[in-house]
């Protein structure tokens, strides 16, 4: 299954991507849907919940490709509002400057962030929600969780290790890291 | 005459606050008001209209000190609404980090930035403005103009040169300098 | 005792700081001390020992304040030379922009950073250290230690729960956050 | 001619690399070397001078690919060294979080920035160099300049847009921009 459903000529078809992900870094993205009071404070962090292969449930946040032709931006906006919905309202940041950057490596030595389909560059963005959210494709549901929440024992559980990793940078970057 | 009008024990009287501005740092924020389209990117910066002592137009981005036992970020608020009004809608950023950190000094030689009242070290925001702006207290007029606007000649010449030096940090930092 | 020993007219004196305490925010820096391998890669944090009031150990960052007329940047390189003594080549970021910006209060509810003393708000850099460290003043001892060694329980629990939320945040900011 | 000696089965072939840059974007990592002083001040930037295709001089900031495998702060120092020589001692900075991301589009109206070769994708870095430098590969040779002296006509007439662009943010950055 593809990951974009408008296809275009100078845009890899499935294969060819396939191919190119064993030679090339991809550039992704990275968003951390969040919610905040009027003063900026994050009180909530979004998490995407969906089933895994093995039936179990993951929660997750939003990742994707950039792709041929889009500005990153463009790409965080599409990923948000695939997962999200169309009335999600989210504020991209205004600085094109990511919190931090995560490098996914089909060798899991190398930066910690393992990804055995390919070597991943992600720009991640703390992204403020606004609207309302209708989880939409493969995303089960969507849980708002406080900061603490999200670092419980349980939910940390649930999400993957490099997704636990990203989010504990998101967190310390709003100053919420319990 | 006051920058509050609120008092509250623990804040320096207007004396003992010229007393102190002479012998401690003095913390202040920095707000540059910015529209932005749905993808983050700033289209408009907000300027503040004020006649100067000389009857000169001056432009200003919003600037002011922070309380003793007020946050950062409370502080960032009310500046903005006390110049832009209520309605204003600021997005206060969701990271305490400032994009850039000023400091002013009555020596204009050490850092560039002069304020012959003070040594003040000022964290500065760039802040997205959603909602309707009404200037207030001492500003006559608050103007929204393009990036390549506000580095025109004769606007930068309105500007202080340590207020359009911070503009242009901004700028900077949001991709959009010129 | 007076956290300088110079003295300049235009400081003030220990008394004076006391009162301005209770009534305006303090500018502070504080500094994560490092060792980075050829990469830039965080390999090790410096922490210092002191003696508490209570004889116990404690584990502390850097901190000071910013005197008046003095640069943010001068700030760090002081209070680097004064904990790690003047042989440990600091290399000062290039940029003004903190990594955090940490903001302590009388009141522990603010913010969850406490300071009984004082309104405090913190600028903080990571710092790496290229010299010999040779602890001086009333710190007894430097030590360095690895991320995953800062993280333990046992060290944690010898950090002020201040210091090692800083600590955490710097470790996110630097991509070494176990 | 390739844009590094080594080969590896996964990295791309020249023809390859051709084929797969029209169709995905490209992760690149720019770096602004730089001179400071023991504060941290840059007092001066690093340009290299190389001779263009037309036989006129240009000059240009260390730009290149991220490989397959590699990591971003990897990326770095190869270039750097690549360019400056093996004995530049360039100190990667601690935090894989860029002070800007460049997005280069063979379409030079999405953002600026122009590259008709592909979508490149730049995070961009300033780097201390603290060691000697002998400009290697193609570069003629390296000038060191003082902030000012690079914002001249004369020099930035001699840089491409995007690279004048990249330099006056990294300006910006380090709180330096005339």
């Amino acid at each position: 299954m593809s990951d974009y459903t408008e296809t275009q000529n100078n845009w890899l078809s499935d294969d060819d991507l396939e191919t190119t992900r064993g030679r090339l870094p991809i550039v992704y993205v990275n968003a951390i849907p969040v919610r905040t009071d009027s003063l900026g404070v994050v009180t909530h962090i979004g998490l995407l919940l969906r089933i895994g292969p093995d039936g179990g449930a993951n929660r997750e946040i939003v990742a994707g490709r950039v792709l041929y032709g889009e500005r990153v931006r463009d790409a965080v906006l599409r990923h948000l509002e695939k997962d999200l919905g169309p009335l999600a309202m989210p504020r991209i940041p205004t600085s094109p400057q990511p919190f931090t950057v995560i490098e996914y490596f089909p060798n899991p030595d190398i930066s910690g962030f393992h990804d055995p389909r390919q070597h991943a560059v992600g720009l991640a963005y703390v992204v403020p929600i606004e609207g309302d959210c209708e989880p939409s494709q493969d995303a089960l549901d969507l849980v708002w969780l406080q900061p603490d929440e999200v670092m419980s024992p349980t939910v940390a559980a649930e999400l993957s290790p490099g997704h636990l990793k990203v989010v504990r940078r998101a967190l310390a970057h709003v100053g919420c890291l319990p």
